[in-house]
């Protein structure tokens, strides 16, 4: 891990997991913070920026907002811009942050997915789907294919219902969180730095790992969030793999 | 239409649509039970065959319980056959046609997934999800993408669930019904008669058309149902396409 400059952190599975911090977690950010740009880059979509903000800071770890990139407020980004209104698969408190986007008079509407738990049902998603046959546009604020649960196990993230919709509507959606390369682009540009200076620290073997190494970012797995030993016996291969994001401040800087 | 010896139909929207009968088509089957093998091959799987059976009765139509081939039965009949457990998403009624294989023990489950209308939630889908991430098999009933519903819109069919179980999961449904080449076969073994010999009368571009030609059967679509006239501007190309399923004897007969 030579030439870092900056590090990208995806957050939950990496920071915390459900609502405890990752043993050391909150160490190890206030030790990178001094020497490296940070960036908190996240497809977690039930909650606002300002929550997630919070969370974060009621755990304790040193994070400024303007260094938080999240994938819901991508998506409402490029709504906004385009003028649209927006039919939305959110949760109730992710709605609420699209609030008057879903009243604008358009005829270029948005369907905006992410992940949207006990919201995913046939009213919603069929309401979704007659619009996209009207002519809309399908965003998917993220695809992943799921995340773990506050149970312990692993429960159906937002991407499966991207499919469902682009497969009976006929339509293919924008992805707007990772692995796009724009959304690392994005957190790229804020720091000033090239994707070589960049690393990405993430659990997830294809939104984090090869979504950065796509966009020329190399990527540190870990083994907590929802990380299983199967995801190492793919076709993605990490740069590195450690314990936990408690062992990253070594990692990087034994090779500096 | 030369050469023609046994049809196979499919029910809603070319038999009947919502709860009317297409007009002329009672008549139309009538007359052509004289002179013609008929099968009767429907991805209708929020009801059990008994149930489409009697409806097809109460609108007058000249059927034999025998000349009915369900998608939801082919399903059935591969749970049992295979000594399975079945987890299903299907409506209350289709459900309780599965019976007693939902409570099999077995080391060898399905999850099983037709048209569940409402039954289309969270809960169950994400059950069914960690279901097939322990390793049992995804049957699709079918794979429709939509269906023209009770208000005359087009509304989601399975298909698109199955895509999400699909992508969530990482894995591949087998598909039962139409345009399953095996289900077709299944129809034309019961008639003994041979692909050539036979044409498939149906109103879904995909399913019926697309799928029977793919089994060598020739495809005459009709402009009832979920008929679009947008159908006929893709890549499939119908045999003959007829106002509606009442056009059918004479299409049949001119050329016979």
């Amino acid at each position: 891990m030579k030439n870092v400059k900056g590090i990208l952190f995806d957050i939950g599975g990496v920071l915390y997991v459900g609502e405890s911090p990752v043993p050391g977690a909150v160490e190890a950010i206030e030790e990178l913070q001094e020497c490296y740009a940070l960036r908190f880059v996240t497809n977690s979509t039930r909650r606002p920026p300002a929550t997630i903000y919070a969370k974060l800071r009621r755990m304790g770890f040193t994070v400024e907002e303007r260094q938080l990139f999240t994938a819901l407020a991508a998506a409402r980004q490029i709504v906004e811009e385009a003028g649209g209104r927006a039919v939305t698969i959110l949760t109730e408190e992710a709605e609420k942050y699209f609030g008057e986007l879903h009243c604008i008079e358009t005829s270029s509407p948005f369907v905006v997915v992410g992940d949207a738990g006990e919201n995913f049902n046939y009213p919603r998603l069929n309401r979704a789907f007659r619009t996209l046959m009207n002519g809309a546009k399908l965003i998917a604020a993220a695809k992943n294919r799921y995340f773990k649960d506050a149970d312990g196990e692993l429960s159906m993230d937002a991407g499966g219902f991207v499919t469902a919709l682009e497969y009976a509507a006929g339509v293919e959606a924008a992805v707007v969180g990772k692995p796009s390369p724009e959304f690392f682009r994005q957190a790229l540009h804020s720091m000033g730095l090239s994707a070589e200076e960049v690393i990405m620290v993430g659990d997830d073997i294809e939104s984090d790992i090869a979504g950065a190494q796509a966009a020329g970012i190399r990527a540190v797995l870990v083994r907590t969030g929802k990380f299983r030993p199967k995801d190492l016996e793919g076709a993605i291969f990490p740069d590195a793999v450690i314990d936990s994001v408690a062992d990253l401040p070594r990692l990087v800087e034994q090779n500096s």
